[in-house]
């Protein structure tokens, strides 16, 4: 297509300024990234439109942070240059589609005219193949923006975004040299993109509202089970309500874990168990609990499926909120369940030693109410189901794609975005040593941007899930003893912006805990928690020990 | 294909020993990588057969530093786990495709039965397929071997490490959990994998040699130029044959820097012009140089091209070794070219400061025979022109690829290469503290393997080869002051195993260049080295100002 002449357009804009003003619309206020050759001019936008650039460590580091961001925020953005840059963070990337999280990757790419002439240019695999690393993006994208011509420009990117709301999942958008600065028409920009889902067709949605009742009425003891799905696409608000009116027990998987209101008098705490749908194996402690379908209603962002019957196009809100609407309390069987509560007095043992069984628990009872808690793959994932939060917690962890490092760079991207929303929330985050070593560098952006999290590092001496499914005392699953409290000091800490502790007994623990300078989080605190290197929390050694089953199956 | 019943095998060996032995047999002594839940019990062989684990930072520095053991040793191999560990490096293995490097990637991969059954798996897109990381690498690995049963696991795995030394360049290698411990055929073992190139068609050598030798010939004052494919594809005794034969002026391209000995008297330096193929921007400062290709030679692995003609299938090897023996001194036109000297002395200001023109030539008289030199993209990449070798140094740099970082894993992994081949050569790092920061964290593996390189870190405030394409003084081009020197201490480093230094003058860099314990190098030492914020080499700028244009060109 040819491009538009710029005197044709009323209120002509660049359309880099176009695509970061559409970004800012969307609830966006700082841009995650790094700086490369391909990028430069775009980034330039960044500030005119009224946006803060993050300026990360490094690009898989940027794409956690966005990630994080995102989960927070509702939508985060991430510009990369090409080939070096885009590769380095395509695993967040995979992380984030895996995790129906909504990431808006930014690629600054070459010219046109470079690619339309197949140059030899530096950071591409000297073939003249300019598609290989788009290629690598388009299983990992609900939709690809590549930006050509001024002519198309602002309605690909409207759609792109569109698709990355709608479908919560990362899109991936090109943005050659030479189209930065290309005009397109801003009077487009007036109108804000159209985020709204498609209704339901009402008859079928009516259909399958008749179809849910039927067997929810039918159902002995039913209970609800809130997935991480109800999160990302943003049904909580029914998920409370469909809880408040029916009075049912519910139970979180745990991807879901903070979806609900914890202190909410029907919770029962982390279930990974019957009916805990999608059935990943680290979702449902390694597949030890998969039962029949038959006693399930699933609820999805695009189908809905009773018992064996599944229908499509049905998106959950417009089912849940006429269920909610419908269901006769007479016929429902609703029978109290388990309430989670924090076990630390079960969970004593007469030593000084900080267990896992432990810590968990006792770590429930400092949280507070709207706190951000992310958790990294490992013990701390698993941790955390015996952790009861208080009302308004947000949870961030990776249990799908379980990537270790994830949590350091989520940590960077959720305090940022708590701060950006004007929001004075604490940002809470548990790592182990050996993840905390694959992204220690992110502290570096946390302390220059100013951020106040609470970093607990877990120092158990290696990697302590991979210990529990093969090789307990193997070599392989040792790291390098860091002087981990000298980080935050050598990436650039100045006085007062940050404290260290180092905690090695439960008494210290409960002090620290209990230090109201500690809890008002006033600047980035980083804790050393020593726990034994041979203990893990009780879920993960059980699912440890399917996994391991899992590998060696024949 | 069914697998192989254990009774019909004469010596049975595990599909992971059978891998395993083979790597050691092509000189790998050590394992790069991370474990991961599904590379686990694989991982237990490779002390079995005499091989060392590594046991990186993180995945893109292992892939990094593989890549870099590849170039000391010949070929590297690593070990990542399914999905997050594979994509975290791909980065990594893009740079060696781009740059013709060995490198072994094995991905230990869920079992085949989780595999056909589309198991919902962690480390999966939750998609139920297996294959979307393995197509991400097929554009960028030389050969995929996918292992599958143990009946061809033998074959499939010879032909991958062939198909890698061959075309030297990154081979894929799917090791499932359920495929590690199945059997194969010991015996093979005894025989070498077949790493011979197949030798040239006679005629048609014998042809192209004709054709080399007359426009050879009627040449008016021919130059060599060597370029990185002659370090590559092993033709570097060739090369220097042909020079000492002919007496012709030699250059090399940026990439090619290291393949000649430079203290030849014929060697003129770093010459990014004519002839220089292939053509990238950065091997050839932005494409400014760019001549016809009338007058050129051109010597590849897989053909030969001569002025516009191209002759397909024909490796240059035995070209070179006839044009070395046929070439006619009488009728060739060998004139005296430029000789490359360290210019310290031209390039002294009366000042104390540091500047770019006169440390990388002092560079050059402080470095020795054999030592192995590598330099980051940014201003090390550019410096180094201007650094005269003693005979012997190997050089590495990735200035097709290009990602920022690189250097720091590639330098564990050669310092690790040249102690695994029982030498006592310097390794020696030049890299600026923006790339630095990107990787850092692989030091800690340096200490913790008793590695001994001397680090030179460039301090100058940020990403400087960004600074001279666009935004001199934005703030993307920024980075966290980290107090480096104190970073070998917090990743673990012991008294005496690390020293640490910190020169801001011209004088202080001569002191401890002629210090000679400075020169024995008996530990890992690193050494900020302060330079102007805006100060670039010369070769720098001039590229930089020519991508700026290509970037901008409508």
């Amino acid at each position: 297509m040819a491009d538009i002449r710029e005197s044709e357009l009323k209120s002509p804009v660049d359309v880099a300024e176009y695509l970061f003003t559409r970004l800012h619309q969307l609830g966006v206020k700082s841009v995650h990234g790094l700086p490369g050759d391909y990028n430069l001019v775009a980034l330039d936008y960044i500030p005119k439109v009224g946006l803060k650039w993050v300026g990360n460590v490094n690009e898989l580091n940027a794409g956690y942070a966005a990630d994080g961001y995102a989960r927070v925020k509702g939508l985060s953005a991430m510009v990369t240059t090409f080939g070096v840059g885009e590769l380095s963070a395509i695993n967040a990337i995979a992380g984030a589609y895996s995790e129906h999280v909504p990431v808006v990757h930014i690629v600054g790419t070459p010219s046109t005219l470079s690619q339309r002439n197949g140059q030899l240019l530096h950071h591409t695999l000297g073939n003249g193949n300019f598609n290989v690393f788009a290629d690598m993006n388009k299983e990992i994208s609900c939709a690809m923006g590549k930006l050509t011509t001024a002519s198309d420009a602002a309605t690909i990117i409207d759609h792109t975004l569109r698709e990355c709301w709608i479908q919560s999942r990362p899109v991936y958008i090109t943005l050659p040299t030479d189209i930065v600065q290309k005009k397109v028409e801003g009077e487009r920009l007036r109108t804000p993109i159209n985020l709204e889902f498609p209704e339901n067709d009402k008859a079928k949605e009516d259909y399958v509202v008749d179809v849910v009742l039927k067997y929810l009425h039918a159902a002995k003891n039913p209970v609800i089970l809130v997935d991480a799905c109800a999160i990302r696409h943003r049904v909580l608000d029914e998920v409370h309500d469909l809880i408040d009116k029916t009075g049912l027990p519910v139970f979180v998987t745990p991807m879901g874990k903070g979806a609900v209101n914890e202190e909410h008098e029907n919770y029962g705490g982390v279930y990974a168990g019957d009916g805990s749908q999608p059935e990943s194996d680290f979702n449902t402690a390694g597949f030890s609990y998969r039962t029949s379908q038959l006693n399930t209603i699933d609820f999805h962002s695009t189908h809905i499926v009773v018992r064996y019957s599944e229908y499509s196009g049905v998106h959950m809100r417009g089912v849940l909120r006429k269920v909610i609407q419908q269901v006769d309390m007479n016929k429902l069987s609703a029978i109290k369940g388990p309430k989670m509560e924090n076990k630390v007095a079960e969970n004593e043992d007469n030593s000084e030693t900080i267990t896992q069984a432990w810590f968990w628990p006792r770590a429930g009872e400092f949280l507070k109410e709207d706190d951000i808690v992310i958790t990294e793959t490992g013990t701390s994932n698993f941790g955390i189901w015996e952790t009861k939060f208080p009302k308004g917690v947000t949870a961030l962890s990776q249990v799908l794609w379980g990537s270790i490092g994830y949590s350091v760079g989520a940590c960077q991207g959720a305090a940022l975005a708590a701060r950006d929303a004007g929001s004075d929330r604490r940002t809470v985050l548990f790592v182990g040593d050996g993840s905390f070593q694959l992204t220690a560098q992110e502290v570096s952006t946390m302390l220059r941007l100013g951020l106040k999290p609470i970093i607990f590092l877990i120092c158990n001496e290696g990697y302590t899930i991979e210990r529990f499914i093969h090789g307990m005392d193997a070599e392989y699953n040792d790291i390098a003893a860091w002087h981990f409290k000298d980080l935050p000091k050598v990436f650039g800490g100045q006085d007062g912006t940050y404290k260290t502790y180092q905690v090695k007994t439960k008494a210290a623990i409960d002090d620290l805990f209990m230090d109201e300078h500690f809890n008002a989080a006033d600047c980035l605190q980083f804790v050393e928690v020593y726990m034994p290197w041979d203990d893990a929390p009780r879920a993960l050694k059980l699912t440890a020990e399917a996994s391991a089953r899992t590998n060696a199956k024949q």
